[in-house]
């Protein structure tokens, strides 16, 4: 006999990245930052002693959320520590829409947003990117339309890296009639020429969270610790009654508070990434690939193919180079989704795993290519 | 204008037990352990370096289930790990009620479960307890009645600390229903003599759950780790579909992990526990407080009292002592609800700390009594 909810019994659980335990393996598949946390985290670390684990945690993770605000410059009431990213993207679920209530996304973006509606038991409306992977114009009457609750829209957006700017933004957060999600998790990647900051929408919008997460820009995916961004009255039925009453842990908040005072240090690693990444995009494209421009921690690059190639050689190009790759000890994540068939998604390493990522992409590819 | 579900809005959220920033208070009110986690888990936190946090976590804490499922002489398919005992409790309504449904939980008992419910939208079956605080027989029934589609049970019992037995157990999971989850988030403390195992129970129920928590027996209440037993079949849904897809982070797992391997050192802890429970009963009932015999690291006392003294004049005493206690420095719990105004539950502390709080309780309670 089963006990599960209906819509649990029915629905699929989400997949993981691959995690090999073996740390030979070069890992470009699930956009960790190829640096380790900074200094400072690392002193942090050395300072905890296990007397301070024996008492529950503070349960707002407060140090944590003054340091967010002096960095935003927002106030503590704009901000929320939450156990990872998917936590924050749980909660808003859990708090906004209902049972048999609509959420709306791009298609294609996270594969999380669909599993956690699953899990509430609502719907889900997908709006497809246009040609240039753009969000339509119409994205928020669209999902207007259907009346939907809730809205996550990822910028950068993944998996293409590419970025949208504020006034786009801030035309959806005026326009759409729910929560505006935006999952910002590899915003620190982006070009500081951007001049990018949409926090300060918050004080335009009550209805304009943002997601911002220590697992990418600094280093710490392992230590599940993000936070959201938004006008105090959005966040309140969060803080206060949908979260576990501990969300984050001791330890947790320590590290995150230490890496956050020290977001210079870690703009230090993200100015290696964006160098890599031009370095990553320039040979991709000498190799035939034709590469989007990322502002984040990955590049989207479609496989080689003259126009004489079909689609379906194109795919199984693509297929190839990813298992190829895998053989070579280097992981990189392949979609097997519609628009996404014939491209690889490659975290930008160092210098030396993008090296040998190259390497055995070219000697793949001149195989693969021989063999058609 | 507010976004939340309309449950939400609705809802009242939890009420935490209070945390004082200060570190001077003695703290006797939210049953943390008094002493320190063991040499081993210092050990293990002295040996983590940040490099190790910059990938995600192992999603399943498979290392920590593996030492469980050998620790309870199950499987690690029988064994899932939890952000704190809250997310388990979260999950099985997450899991197995849905919006409307119903769930069962005795009366009184942890002000949690009734929070979650209302988050679910799902209602609630209070089912009181008897005049000597057991489980009332038809506790199944009652519960099958109404439908109920989960079960909370805590063992041993908050807030009275007392020890239902197995076949008591036994006799529920067989009747109800529903999904039973039986939370021993106490269980460290029980006395040996008593030899108490209910794990057993999943070998014969497919609909039994078992919360174990590293809060309170391993002295981890910052750290926000805590693991379901069950069989595979009810753990799976969960495991694979509704928890958050990295829900324990990689420090946590680690500590965790190293705590329960070293559960011996862990039990030294407990015996002093017992000794000092023992000991405060004794001196409680010296003093003419009713201490109801338990199993667990609290104690709960009905405040002295002639048969001559009305219940409003005990339930002011209680609330007098509870707020001298506090002027004093001593933090312990009042709860202002149906059979408990008139009692105090108080945290087994350090033999020191037992000590003074004697000391001040004893000297308050005269001085109340000579103003009465």
């Amino acid at each position: 006999m089963t006990y599960e909810r209906a819509n649990i019994r029915d629905m699929a659980g989400y997949t993981w990245g691959e995690q090999p335990a073996q740390q030979q393996v070069i890992k470009l598949n699930t956009n960790e930052n190829p640096y380790p946390a900074t200094a400072s985290v690392a002193n942090a670390l050395q300072g905890l002693r296990v007397d301070e684990l024996r008492r529950y945690p503070q349960p707002f993770a407060n140090a944590f959320r003054d340091v967010a605000a002096a960095t935003h410059g927002v106030s503590r009431d704009n901000i929320m520590a939450t156990n990872g990213g998917d936590e924050l993207l749980r909660l808003a679920i859990t708090t906004f829409v209902d049972a048999g209530q609509t959420l709306g996304m791009a298609e294609p973006s996270y594969s999380l947003y669909p599993v956690l509606a699953a899990v509430q038991g609502c719907r889900v409306s997908r709006v497809n990117l246009e040609e240039d992977w753009s969000l339509p114009l119409d994205f928020a009457a669209q999902l207007n339309a259907v009346d939907a609750r809730l809205a996550f829209v990822v910028n950068p957006h993944a998996p293409t890296g590419q970025l949208m700017p504020v006034s786009r933004l801030r035309d959806i957060a005026a326009e759409f009639k729910g929560v505006l999600v935006i999952d910002e998790a590899y915003v620190d990647f982006i070009d500081p020429a951007c001049e990018y900051d949409a926090i300060p929408l918050i004080r335009e919008f009550d209805n304009v969270m943002f997601l911002r997460t220590m697992s990418k820009g600094y280093s710490l995916a392992g230590l599940r610790f993000a936070y959201g961004i938004a006008s105090a009255s959005l966040l309140a039925p969060m803080l206060y009654k949908t979260r576990d009453s501990y969300n984050t842990d001791a330890l947790s908040q320590h590290l995150a508070t230490a890496a956050l005072a020290a977001r210079d240090e870690a703009a230090v690693n993200w100015q290696k990434v964006r160098d890599e990444r031009a370095r990553l995009s320039q040979a991709l494209s000498g190799m035939g690939f034709s590469v989007l421009p990322s502002e984040s921690n990955f590049v989207l690059a479609t496989v080689p193919g003259e126009p004489a190639v079909s689609q379906t050689g194109r795919d199984r190009l693509a297929l190839a180079l990813y298992q190829g790759l895998k053989e070579d000890g280097i992981l990189i994540r392949y979609f097997d989704q519609p628009r996404l068939r014939d491209k690889l998604r490659i975290t930008v390493g160092t210098a030396q795993e993008n090296t040998l990522l190259l390497q055995s992409l070219k000697s793949r590819l001149e195989r693969v290519q021989q063999d058609v």
